[in-house]
């Protein structure tokens, strides 16, 4: 355990997403700060707002500058974050074009917009691994579309499933979350360019060209204004970090349950040891799955309660973004990790799942069973025999529809009725449907910035 | 106080949305699962699935039934849901074609096609109150567009600002919010039918058909397969009900506090009285936008938590659902009816704000003053020699240029640089641009149900 | 469904609890302030403060009004609380007296402190119920100590447990509860009593005598100081709502998942029908203590929200709060009646129990294998044996012990370590001391309010 | 920013605390589990249970393993904890004694035991802290009971309050904070000692021994029963956590508020610099004091979630413990941190608070004259006129004393009514009422573990 295990060598492994942490790592963002500097820089002196060769001294500085560290922890004790104190180390390695460094922008232009610059990457390979997930459930969902098993409603056999519609079922949502993304991509990946209170008051009327400039640098969109003190933005893109590892989560929950000693239905694959028992084989990685998306539906009201800035500035609203916005990201990498993983490792027990259809005496039937009766009579007549029959069978342990057959005749095709392939509804359609959803081309993908800045520039 | 203030006689004017709270009484809970089981007979008798006939018996037997509504209560104990009560007592009124009522269909469908029904008509009223109050804040924008006032930061007086951009501001995310309805409105407003397990068993290879037979009776969309274990959908649309209130918290939030003794730069039209002050004019309905959105911003998570079901239907998750989204919902109502009323009402007193301006003594135009010297001496110095200023105007309450031109000399316009409207920066033009950006025409907009079903069939 | 399903006639009766709710309607709210005013009249003529005879008026005129509910609704729009609207009534009921209503309070004084004697009666109930709850509970782990199960940890068997240790660990929170009630009661149930802004202002230095005077009428304590901005003692009461609905929710979780069809070793006396499935038996009312478990979880973070007050009155953290206790509160109820029923319809099926032990194939007693040889063997060595003989029981269904007693030698007891009986370790022993924990005698009982003001006067 | 800036060189500073954060780092978490590795030995050599010299060859490999951390990674990604490397590791530095270490126990019971010795030291110092904190606020309610300022309620002037009170409002809670932590630190601080899953199976008989030797070797208290599974312990002290810092953001929100430009009656010391804006002076630390108790408002529902067990261990559950609790700590670390600092640093600006008075035109006292007219006249008249003459007082800027001594005579003691100096009520008393509480000794001082084997055992 450390503050967060997300930052801990030893549950880090389990629990967080090196490649998205490295993106939240002090590094990293220091990194992109001094790139949006950068790159402003590049924008002003094209558009004469700063002398002629000014950007070159400020990107060469910002390239090469290695920051005390100390410095910028004193700084954000001063200033409440460190960008006053990084400016000040920028401005004295670009000398004697430092006066030109952080011209015209404030320190949230600079923190809001870095974070903006490696969000787009996180949320870039987000979409990959959904992309991946997507095609690896399709496959599963597709081998496993005969695996009949039973459905289980409140905890109780409910009538019959395959298991290639529970894959399904975890796969529905995916398309949508990666068509949601698309969606809010532009809302969210935007420019953020204000100056001190959103005015860009010391460009006089020349401001929007700027941050026209800077967002075209950047590969960002330009948004209608400022964005600094309205965070829906950030706010809509972690609700659906929440929505991704809540689906996760299900999946991850289904597969705890299927995993227990008694089902035995499925394997996630993570066969975690214990510390004291021989035997075990622990569901681990779908457990994680599961705290995972707990965790971040519970993160993201602090995201929400950070909406509620005041006037163009609310130093708690800001740092309160801080405190959760970047755990809900490694998390969602992660659980997109941990996910993947699970869908590739899962084994299904065709045996385990017959068994225990068998085991609940003909129960899953029991739907099928009133239906056909119905045929003949009321059907809340029988339903009323079913009910009883279905009681009786867990008493006596006797198979259902066998009770029904003896008391009322052999008029029906009892052995049809018996075999729960034959009731499986709509399953097959419903995979099928579900696979096709989800293998749609994006209406639109994913547009992503030209991050040059950020992922090195040629 | 009652269990819900949204529920109560004393309090549900101030924090409830009668307009709201209605579709989601007892009554019209039941009016909609009525006619959800009204609906779906008509589409089966269409696909010759039950006899001709039967359907005219189930719509008029629940058009007509006013259901006992203890024998409902008593139900949701043994049940868990009020479903099989209420389809008991629609059997009892439909005789003959009792056994043809709900056919096929399992009680979450009722409870969750029947809840997207009456979410259908909220959305379409919020979707116009949001375009209505578009316009409203539109208006206020560009009528104070030159209400020069203090920008502050971290509290504390910043560059200056137009109350038209303050005002742009509020209504930024708006149209933001108007997209992101049309997008998710077709993912949300989606008949769910199921059957027992999610694979309608009891229609053979026909279940699709039913589906999106119903889907089309109804007015909604079809979605590739039954959600009634993947939320997403409503866990979407309850982000989206926190992203609107939280935009208009942060509206009530910088009211409250424009409207403090000290600032009375503005109103929000609510004049609160006192139990015992007599002076006392309290910006109420401001601060229950904070706590709308303060509430809501926490009930969210509770959704995002049930998305977390246990194979094909989570008792407790599907509870906890019941027990978050109705007041989502209309705590989302009551903050745009109050937004709205905020909004109209909204008086701006210009010769506060100047006066407000005129007592920080100056320093709103610090920056000003400092990039105007960065002219003449290298930054650093000319911002040493500004806060340097600053702190001594704070002390002794002369002005802050005053100070400057007494030592540093009348090269530099000192007129212009002492008012705040010169130093407005892109201030019109964000303006100008939120406006339009606001405006624009919804690229799709909200489509909406048929709901004869719900709004009474002609 | 309703705004609140916890003032539904159709759900309330599921979700809801009527002796809690009661408390928090319009009447109960009503009927409590207008004895928190006639209470003040009374101290206030003891204390010469206002003329002899006031006191009387004042007493029966809000024993017999009846509120214009409709006038106190258009109140709390005008000021954000019903009371001014309801003082103005009482005056008018009151006359001459009228002047001498709600003499120095101010409206937070009047809704805080008759939400106060409301829930000194809510906790009184729920104490009893705890301890009604807990001798249940005690009776249920006496009976079942020799039900021998299979612990299962992380969705696996793990090592032996008997059912009463399981219901002891639902017990072992509750005594402490009690206890936490106990402690935190004299500081929630405390009187608020502050004026305008807290002072007191119009008693001048007789104020505090005011507050004593009024508490003792009540029977509730007097605080150092008011509390109207400082309101730890409610939200140390939210979590204590909050730490009882988890500890019933986890007993819930157990239930349910014991209930599940593979499983079958417990029910909850709930028998949940299906609209659609003659067969099915769910454990509706353990899954409704999770629902409540984690809406109050959920809810409780708003309460913390809600601490952060603005100066003397914040009217947007205030409503915040009337948004979530009251539901908490009945919420709580609903928990501690569904538990206590839960707990006395609890059936084991200990023939169950023994047959799952028996399906895992010995593996329960794999710990005690390993330890056993290691009497023998390194211990290493030991538990590498039994892991590779357990992998093998699972996929041959051989008995663990039996391979592992053809292939080590008689040596060893195997038909006693066969018994999972021979392996319950402490199990009973902790059952013996959860049971004494719990009835012993709370050392601080939860002291209560005379509450004749809300409880009837004789 | 880093995963959690609670972890970050440049953030740190700002929003964590060292002293605190240290304590859950992987070196103080390894440190902790190994000590309780090598108690469990002593106390199992001094009870027989492992051979004699057996727990040297323990406690000298513990005190000096340095264990492989990438290993610790693997094997929390096999095994969901990293509690079997670690044994393995410790099993293989102690040699030949390898096979005696963490003899009977599950990793459960040394992450948990390890983790509450370690909160042990945390709480021990959060008390010292309010300690020292409860002094320094004492001490400045005191010096500034005469400081005369508007009491805001609803954001507006009330009546008059001395800054003293205000400051006494926010020590109010704290000494209840100590009295809670005293009452829940028995409670929280327990061994957690169960074995495999809970019945300290290994033992047979002597369990509960064991667990009283671990128990007293340690420090801690002894529950009657394993909590693996029981979590009220960690929630009950993780809602404390919250209430602590919910109150100091109580502080903070007010110190904010009073920074603003137009009110300037307070300072925190923190003088926040601007990246851009050369006059500012942000009160920094008041607005993380916010951020620090929204944030720990939120995470305390992971926790509340985390109750709900299932069986005897829920992977899932305790995942989401880890994920939340270590950051609660640090945030409240944090926040005493800060909140002594601005304690001590606060500056109150008696000039300005007696301006801003001046300024809203004697409404602060018209509760006052309202008052005393109404010995003259009815108190509803009383009350309209003075609300008549305070709307024009407003309006014309006039005095609003003098508006009423001009329009109605002269037999009032209108110089007496005029100073908010005689309106102060009970304000004196509440404030000499809570220093005497917040210094009176805690009945039940916390009573802290005899930390030897995580303080140095001497």
């Amino acid at each position: 355990m450390t503050v967060s295990p997300l930052d801990s060598a030893i549950l880090g492994p389990l629990v967080s997403d090196s490649a998205t942490a490295e993106l939240f790592s002090d590094e990293a963002a220091i990194k992109s700060m001094l790139e949006f500097e950068a790159a402003l820089a590049v924008v002003q002196e094209r558009l004469q707002l700063i002398p002629c060769g000014a950007a070159e001294k400020i990107v060469a500085a910002a390239a090469s500058l290695e920051p005390d560290c100390k410095l910028l922890g004193a700084g954000s004790i001063a200033a409440g974050h460190p960008v006053a104190a990084l400016v000040s180390q920028l401005r004295g390695a670009a000398v004697p074009a430092g006066d030109y460094v952080h011209w015209g922008a404030t320190a949230q232009d600079t923190v809001d917009t870095a974070l903006v610059m490696r969000l787009a990457v996180a949320l870039d390979r987000f979409d990959a691994r959904l992309k991946g997930l997507i095609e690896v459930l399709s496959g599963q969902a597709n081998r496993c579309r005969e695996y009949i098993m039973a459905g289980r409603t409140r905890t109780q056999h409910a009538v019959p499933l395959s298991f290639g519609l529970k894959v399904a079922g975890w796969l529905l949502p995916l398309a949508r979350h990666r068509r949601r993304l698309a969606e809010l991509g532009p809302r969210a990946l935007t420019v953020q360019f204000g100056g001190a209170a959103g005015t860009l008051s010391v460009f006089g009327s020349r401001g929007v060209e700027v941050m026209e400039g800077l967002a075209a640098e950047l590969g960002l969109e330009t948004p209608p204004a400022p964005w600094h003190s309205q965070r829906d933005g950030l706010i809509e893109l972690a609700s659906w970090l929440s929505l991704v590892t809540g689906t996760l989560a299900k999946m991850g929950q289904d597969l705890a349950l299927l995993a227990q000693t008694e089902l035995g239905e499925a394997s996630d694959g993570s066969a975690g040891h214990s510390s004291t028992m021989p035997h075990k084989s622990n569901p681990v990685h779908s457990e994680i799955l599961v705290a995972v998306g707990r965790a971040n539906a519970n993160l993201l009201s602090s995201m929400h309660q950070a909406a509620i800035h005041e006037h163009e500035r609310s130093g708690s609203a800001w740092t309160l973004e801080w405190l959760t916005l970047p755990q809900m990201a490694v998390l969602t990498g992660a659980s997109l990790r941990l996910g993947t993983s699970v869908a590739q490792s899962l084994k299904a027990d065709r045996g385990r799942m017959q068994r225990n259809i068998e085991r609940s005496r003909g129960v899953l039937t029991a739907e099928a069973a009133a239906v056909s009766l119905a045929k003949r009579l009321p059907l809340a007549e029988s339903r009323r025999i079913v009910a009883d029959a279905s009681r009786r069978a867990r008493e006596s342990g006797e198979e259902l529809t066998a009770i029904l057959e003896r008391e009322l005749g052999t008029d029906l095709d009892w052995t049809a009725l018996r075999d729960p392939a034959n009731w499986l509804g709509s399953a097959a359609a419903f995979i099928e449907r579900t696979i096709e959803a989800a293998s749609a081309r994006q209406e639109r993908a994913l547009r992503l910035p030209r991050l040059e800045w950020t992922r090195g520039r040629e």
